[in-house]
C-alpha cells in the first residue's frame, strides 16, 4: 500500500478542478495521469475527447468469455474554496491521524485510485475484462458521459458495472448499494383571471391560484402521507421480509437524522419505518411554489397566477413515464373549477435495482466480507443518480455502488479526506471481487 | 358652467406630477392655483408645508351652530405616460364628444373643481362650513395626510367628510357609497428543516413547509367558501334586507363582471350573491406565497421555509385587532406538527360604514336625485379607502363617497376624460347637496 498511497499522492496533488477554465491544463494533466497509469498496467488506454473535459477510457481484455466489469469514476474535483479553512492546502495531500487530506481524497480520486491499485496488485493473476470509465465532468454534471456511453454501448458493453462514488452507511460499517430511487418531475401552472386583481375590489368573487394550488397539493397526499394518486402504487414492489430485517439491523438512529438536519420530527407515509420510507418508497414532494406578492410588507393583490413544482421518487417497479401520466389525469381532475391548468414535464428517470440475490451483489458482498472481515451491509440510495441510469439503461448491466468513503469525508468542503483504512479496505474488497467475478458464469 | 369649464382647463392645463421630482414647480403651481382661487370665494386658505408636496387647506366658517363639511379631494395626478397614447396632449385640456379629455380630468382635479364650483354657484347662499382639504400626494401613497389630520383634529372637525375620487356605479346612475371594507393583512413563515434538503436524499422523511403551507391555506376555508377561523364571523352585520334588495335592482351583471377580468368563475362563499360577497361579505386571500425553487426546469430541492401573505377584507363590525388574534391562534392550531411557525402583522384598517338611514347619507341621496332627476344607487367598496379610515378615525365623521366619475374614465392611462355630463351633474349635486346639509341639525 505505500506505493499505492505515494501515487494517490501525486494524482491527489493535480489541482484537476472541472468548474474552472483556469485549471484545464491540469485538469488534461490529471487524465493523462491516469492514461499513462493505466497503460502502465497493460491496458490500452485512451483520452476521448468531448466537448469539455476528456474521458478516460482503458481496457484490458483477458478473455472473450471471461466476465467484464466496467469501473466508473471520475478525477474532476470540486472547487477548493474556502482555502483558509484548510488545515493544509488542499493540492499538497497530507496524512494526519490515519487519514490522507487532500481535495479529491474521497471524492473521487481515492475511490477510483483504489480500484486501479487493486488491479494493479493482481497483476496478471486478473482473469475478468476490465474496462475503465473515469470522466473529468462529474462535478460539473457530466454532460459528456451518456452521450459517449450511447454511442459506445458494444465497446463498453460490460456484465457488472462499479460505481464507488458514494459513502458506507457507516464507519467501519462495509456497505453494497444495490439500488436507487427513480424520479418523475412536474410544473404545475394555474390561472385564474387574466390580470392580477386588487384584493378589495375583486376579494369575494376572484378566483385565487393560491388557494387552488394549495387545495391540489393538499390533495396529492392523505393525512397519514399515502399519495392519494389512482394507481400510483400498483406496481411498487413491496419491501421484502428480508430487507426489512437488514435494515432494521441497521446502526440508524432517527432522531440523530432528525437532528442532522435540524428538523423536529421527519414525516413521512404511516406504516413504515424510516429507512424504509427513504429508500423502497416512492414519494411525493412539492419542490418549489410561487404566486403573488412574495416581497416585504404587504400587497393586496389576488394574481391571476400561481404555480407549483411536483417531484416523485419512484421505486421498482414503478415506470416514471406512466407515473407522469396517471398524476397529470389526477390533476386535472383535483383542480377547483374556473382554473386554467398546464401541466409540464421535467426530467425523469427509472428506479434503479440489482436484486438482492443477483450474482454481482452476492459476489460484491463477500468481497466486502472478505476484506473488512464482517459482513457488508445491505444498503439502498434514495437519489437517483444518473451515471447509473445511464449504464443500466444504455448497457443493460447489473450496476452495484461500492462507496468507500464516509460521510464525514468533507465533500465539497474544506478538509476533504479519506480514511487510510477505507482506502486500505477499498484495495482489498475490490481485488476481491475482481477474483470473484471470476465466478460469474 | 362655461367659466367653470374654463377655470378647470387652467387646473388640468398645470402638470402637477407627484412623483417626479422635475415636475416639483408644476406640483406647487397646482396648489397655488387652488389657494388662490378658494382665497376669491372667501375662503382662508393656505398651503400646509409637509414633507413632501403641500397640501391645500381652506375653509369658510358661515357660523359656529351651523353644520360643517368637510370636502377631500387631490390636485396631483399620475404621470401620463406613454405619450404617443393620447389623442391629444395631456396638459392640453380638449373637449370632444361631450367629455373634457386631460391628465387628472377625473382623477381628481375635475371631481375636486366640481365642489369648488358649487360652493361658488351658491355664492352667499352658503349657509354651513365648507373646509377643503386638497393634498398634492394622493398617487404616491398620501404620506403626509394622517399626520396632517391627526396633528389638526380640532381645526378640521367637522359633521360630515365628502370624498370625490372613485366612479358611479354606472353611467347616467348616480351612486353613493355608504360602506368600505376594512382589512387585517399577515405574513406566515414556516420552517421544517434547518437547511434545504436533497429530495432524493431525504424525501420521505423531511418536512416540507410548502405541504404545509398549502395544509394550512386549505383548512382556512371550507369547500363552500366559509372561513374556518372560529369566531370570524361573529361580529359580522347581517345584510339588511333592505340592502340586499337595492343592490339586486343595480344593473349588475355577474358574467360581464368575469368577463372582465377573464376569469371562467366568480368563485366565493355559498349562500351569498356575487355583490354581497364583494361588499358586505368578510373574504380571506393569500395574497402571496412562496418556497422552494422557483426558476425554470426543475431543481430536486426539499424546502427549508416556505411563506404566505395572507389578508382578509373585513366587514362591519369586525374589529382588525382581533381578527388578527383569532387568526393567528387558528393558524397555530392547524399548522402541521413538526414545523416552526411565525406569524408576522402587517397594516390593518377599520371597516367603515355610514348607515343609510344617517342623515348624511339620506341628504346626499336627495341631492343627488335632485341633480340627475333619478334615485340615487347605494353602494358599498370592497377596498379600504386609507383617507376614508383616516377621516372617519380620526374625526369621527360621517364619510360618504360621492363618485362622479365613470369606470371608463382611463384612470392612469392615456386619454384619461370626464363626461361633461358627470361634471355638471357632480356641481348640481354638490350644490344640492349644500343646502341641503343645513337641515343636518
Amino acid at each position: 500500500m505505500k506505493t499505492s498511497l505515494d501515487e494517490l499522492k501525486q494524482f491527489l496533488a493535480i489541482p484537476s478542478l472541472s468548474a474552472d477554465p483556469a485549471y484545464q491544463a491540469d485538469v488534461e494533466r490529471a487524465a493523462a495521469w491516469l492514461s499513462e497509469k493505466l497503460s502502465a498496467l497493460g491496458f490500452s488506454a485512451e483520452l476521448v475527447p468531448t466537448k469539455g473535459h476528456p474521458i478516460v477510457y482503458a481496457e484490458r481484455q483477458v478473455s472473450r468469455d471471461a466476465p467484464t466489469i466496467l469501473i466508473y469514476g471520475h478525477y474532476d474535483v470540486q472547487p477548493p474554496d474556502p482555502l483558509e479553512l484548510w488545515t493544509t492546502p488542499p493540492f499538497e495531500p497530507t496524512i494526519r491521524d490515519g487519514r490522507i487530506y487532500a481535495r479529491g481524497a474521497s471524492d473521487d480520486k481515492g475511490q477510483v485510485f483504489a480500484h486501479i491499485a487493486a488491479v494493479e496488485a493482481l497483476g496478471t493473476n486478473l482473469r475478468v475484462n476490465v474496462k475503465f470509465v473515469i470522466e473529468g465532468e462529474e462535478e460539473i454534471g457530466s454532460p459528456s458521459l451518456a452521450p459517449f456511453v450511447e454511442a459506445n454501448k458494444t465497446k463498453l458493453a460490460a456484465d457488472v458495472v462499479l460505481v464507488s462514488d458514494s459513502p458506507m452507511f457507516a464507519s467501519g460499517l462495509p456497505s453494497l448499494t444495490y439500488a436507487l430511487r427513480g424520479l418523475a418531475y412536474l410544473e404545475i401552472r394555474l390561472e385564474g383571471a387574466a390580470h392580477d386583481l386588487h384584493s378589495g375590489s375583486y376579494g369575494g368573487a376572484a378566483p385565487n391560484p393560491i388557494h387552488a394550488a394549495a387545495h391540489m397539493i393538499t390533495h396529492l397526499k392523505d393525512e397519514e402521507g399515502h399519495i392519494q394518486i389512482p394507481g400510483f402504487y400498483d406496481r411498487v414492489r413491496p419491501i421484502s421480509d428480508k430487507e426489512r430485517s437488514l435494515w432494521h439491523n441497521l446502526p440508524f438512529d432517527p432522531a440523530a437524522l432528525a437532528a442532522s438536519i435540524g428538523a423536529e420530527t421527519l414525516p413521512g407515509e404511516a406504516g413504515y419505518g424510516v429507512l424504509e420510507r427513504l429508500w423502497a418508497r416512492p414519494t411525493l414532494d412539492a419542490n418549489g411554489i410561487w404566486g403573488g406578492y412574495q416581497g416585504e410588507g404587504s400587497k393586496t393583490v389576488i394574481p391571476a397566477q400561481a404555480g407549483f413544482k411536483l417531484s416523485m421518487r419512484l421505486v421498482p417497479d414503478q415506470d416514471p413515464r406512466e407515473i407522469e401520466v396517471l398524476t397529470e389525469n389526477y390533476l386535472r381532475q383535483i383542480v377547483p373549477q374556473g382554473y386554467r391548468i398546464r401541466v409540464l414535464r421535467h426530467h425523469n428517470g427509472l428506479p434503479a435495482v440489482t436484486p438482492l440475490d443477483s450474482p454481482a451483489v452476492q459476489l460484491a458482498a463477500k468481497a466486502l466480507e472478505e476484506a473488512w472481515g464482517k459482513p457488508a451491509a445491505f444498503i439502498r440510495e434514495g437519489g437517483s443518480i444518473p451515471i447509473v441510469s445511464v449504464f443500466q439503461e444504455t448497457l443493460g448491466a447489473q450496476v452495484i455502488l461500492m462507496g468507500l468513503g464516509l460521510s464525514d469525508d468533507n465533500l465539497h468542503a474544506p478538509n476533504e479526506k479519506l480514511d487510510l483504512l477505507n482506502f486500505e479496505k477499498g484495495i482489498a474488497a475490490s481485488r476481491a471481487f475482481l477474483k470473484l467475478l471470476e465466478q460469474l458464469y
